[in-house]
């Protein structure tokens, strides 16, 4: 590979009000510049689209890392190939993962990049869709935060999402009751036919609580939100005493400019004793490898079911990051920039 | 102490709407018992009144215990004198708390009592007021949950209140800057300049938010509710990566027979990666002579400070229950209703 003189990549133009739409990104060209040192030149192949992006483009103070500038290309989490290499602890033709860009071509600080390697057997693509973020997200939330007990019932929420669904998937593995909660009667159907989940219920349903409740006959007791606002409300009403609920997003409250309200149940923190704790996985890259050891053992013995979503090409990104907020999305989305020399 | 024919009682009649009224409770007279097998007769002699007593009075499905029934006693946390024992864990005359009742005299199971004695040298109704809930509250809520380290902030509300102003307290003698919020210049004045804390804020005051930033400069890294709603919004506003949200009380929405909306500022869970935990202070019975033991140590050396408002009579007991709510109370609110014999 050799470095090319010029890459496309999506410029940042408008800040959006809710959804990310036709104003929000251009597709530009700008020169691949040589790395200085202690940088890499690496060539973008899979982009990660999550629902967390979206914050990225908002103007909150606060915000969990550095917001997106206008005019600036956007970012996501990626797998990328080194081209050019300056320094010692990456070489040209390397497979890294990073917080990249929506970009051919990419320079990266090298240490702020990860070596990655897909597991025995298992596709790059889908390997990267596991274990780079969604796995480790589901993993760390789940189990070091949420802490079930074998039966116990676990509540997640956008459990078709690729973070949910692997989260619910670990919850059984945990021997709990897992209950999921999806926007449509086909990703619930997925949910308890192929995942194993013991129940699955649409949050569009008139009756949403009272099938929750069914479901759930022996309360909550950990609770993997994703969602927020009405339905994590729905939920809080159901926790048991000394409940765990675990806040891994509130895609709800992503698109909105305006502070939204919290859980109406939020007195429930003390009258059935709960821990509700937030978290960044990026945090916890340090124990990345550990949980990807666990995740990759459970791969190679057949006990999570992933599904991939992967647009090709670069120019799709806006729409793919769209498509998380709209439910028109069946497994986890990526968007496929490049193949790997 | 021989066994009177009757007691006067506080029996509650309707439910409030919003503060208790004079409709809320009534005074009766009913007959006194002759305590079963297990059971005490005690006379009451102090009762505390806690902001939580108010929830006890409500409707929600969800309480952390028994509500109230229309036509009972009022209940209370007490300090009682045995007059009968049908139990052979306790003797006539001696003092135990328990969760009592407004009333001269009450039956109670001995199972569920406490012995209580005052630490040397300290009046029966400091020791009571300190150590019987508020103290225990303030301590396991501080230390055990909020687990400050030295250097860190520490934000406080309703801090003149019995519980605030020794959780502020054992938040100095930790090693933290302490900052308390009060609704009125005087409580505030009392928190700086008797107690010790670092800074304190009037929530009454238009610039409220930009005063606490003031007085926090190093943000929050532990924030001791008591209050919920605007205040806590505003708290949450300044909370550090990784802090402490300890809930004890959320006494801004006790008087509301609706569910109010959570704090606005709820995403910041994630943003700023907080742990948000409730309790209730009767779950850590078992944990109680450990942590007075060292509330005792640290009055023995002059290190807390606290003042009572201690009403004479149980006819007062409906009056200083509203008192905590209209912000009429300095210092601990209690009722004595009769001396030891």
């Amino acid at each position: 590979m050799s470095r090319p003189q010029s890459s496309r990549y999506w410029r940042f133009d408008t800040r959006p009000e809710s959804l990310v739409n036709a104003q929000t990104f251009s597709l530009q060209e700008r020169a691949v510049a040589a790395p200085e040192e202690g940088e890499l030149l690496v060539r973008n192949l899979l982009i990660s689209m999550d629902a967390t992006n979206r914050l990225w483009l908002g103007e909150r103070e606060e915000l969990y890392m550095e917001p997106i500038a206008l005019g600036d290309c956007m970012k996501a989490f990626s797998l990328c190939q080194v081209v050019e290499s300056r320094s010692r602890l990456y070489q040209p033709g390397q497979l890294v993962t990073a917080l990249g860009e929506w970009a051919d071509y990419s320079i990266l600080d090298a240490t702020q990049v990860q070596p990655f390697a897909a597991p025995d057997g298992l596709a790059l693509d889908m390997a990267f869709g596991i274990m780079a973020i969604a796995g480790p997200t589901a993993y760390h939330g789940l189990l070091n935060i949420g802490q079930p007990r074998p039966g116990e019932t676990v509540v997640v929420t956008a459990a078709s999402g690729a973070v949910g669904c692997l989260a619910g998937q670990i919850a059984k593995l945990s021997g709990c009751r897992v209950v999921g909660t999806a926007g449509s009667d086909a990703k619930c159907q997925w949910l308890t036919e192929t995942l194993g989940f013991d129940a699955a219920v649409n949050y569009k349903l008139d009756d949403f609580e009272a099938q929750l409740a069914q479901a759930c006959p022996n309360g909550i007791d950990v609770q993997f939100e994703n969602v927020g606002g009405a339905v994590l409300d729905s939920c809080l009403k159901l926790m048991n005493n000394n409940g765990r609920v675990v806040i891994c997003g509130l895609i709800s409250m992503y698109n909105s400019a305006e502070n939204v309200p919290g859980p109406y149940m939020f007195h429930n923190s003390i009258m059935k004793r709960l821990k509700i704790e937030g978290f960044v996985i990026l945090d916890h890259a340090a124990d990345f490898p550990r949980m990807q050891s666990y995740l990759a053992q459970w791969l190679r013995d057949g006990q999570l079911k992933f599904r991939l979503n992967c647009q090709q090409g670069l120019e799709k990104a806006p729409e793919a990051l769209r498509s998380l907020y709209t439910g028109d999305n069946d497994g986890k989305v990526m968007v496929q920039i490049a193949e790997p020399a």
